[in-house]
């Protein structure tokens, strides 16, 4: 693309992922180049099935064993690896877009730093379009970003006590 | 699936459409038969091609030559169509997602009634989950969702006067 911009979706609310994942499709289906990157995530989600299928680049930088709380070393290592290929990537000029899933909960739970992630951004390309998504996106990062989106929860039906599902959760 | 819900993404902010293509994708890796359906739009989309390589399930409704405002005879007919197609695909059984995009702003147009939509919803088969987006959901239409999320902008770059990107906005 002529010029990339960075987004962030965040908020309590469903659909930030999924429509990180829709415009990775939507992108691609423009044949544009599109590297997806969840931190955090270690575990199969069935999105990766399709992006196999079309031959977009997915790449899960979470360890299997990890579970949101106080992360370990190993977590924090994996975390600093996945971040050291994102910065690749968003700043080596060969993208349309690059997708950081969950690259702020990354930081709230301390596995990467605000710093880390700015100084990230500040070295993108200027072609490339950046997507961070997850909850508890700081001040910092809105004010650096370009557009900001809050998926907000108005009303959710695990009140109903509704299992993740595969395929629509996961 | 054993149980499908309806769920809603509305609000002003990016990110609905794309959100229910990314959920669309998640269902199809994982085996799951998916219809989407586009209300209103009419133009081709670049999500379209990535469907078409996955084999997914994809109808748009829309007139080609409607612009947003008072809408005429022939895309009164051209809803009315679209609204009959997708009763049958969400009361058939047959679907373990449907998704009806931008089927609230079709209500606010005029295009269709709510009344059609919500009688639509009470025909759902139990197996299947459905997806209604766009801007303008009505309290009544919120009321019969179990999942309903706002999408709210809280920063966007249509200020600094970026035009829609082939690949990103479409």
């Amino acid at each position: 693309m002529e010029k990339g911009y960075v987004q962030i979706y965040t908020g309590n609310g469903k659909g930030k992922t999924t429509a990180a994942i829709g415009l990775s499709i939507r992108a691609f289906g423009a044949g544009l180049k599109v590297s997806f990157i969840q931190f955090v995530k270690g575990r199969y989600t069935s999105e990766m099935k399709s992006f196999e299928k079309l031959g977009i680049e997915f790449f899960q930088g979470g360890r299997p064993e990890f579970i949101i709380g106080k992360p370990g070393k190993d977590d924090i290592d994996a975390a600093l690896k996945t971040l050291e290929m994102a910065r690749e990537k968003v700043s080596s000029g060969m993208y349309d877009l690059v997708v950081l899933d969950e690259i702020n909960v990354s930081i709230y739970l301390g596995l990467i730093s605000e710093e880390d992630v700015i100084d990230l951004i500040s070295k993108k390309s200027s072609r490339t379009e950046v997507i961070l998504t997850g909850r508890y996106a700081t001040q910092k990062m809105i004010d650096m970003a370009d557009l900001v989106t809050e998926m907000r929860e108005i009303k959710h039906y695990y009140t109903k006590g509704v299992e993740q599902r595969t395929g629509i959760e996961v």
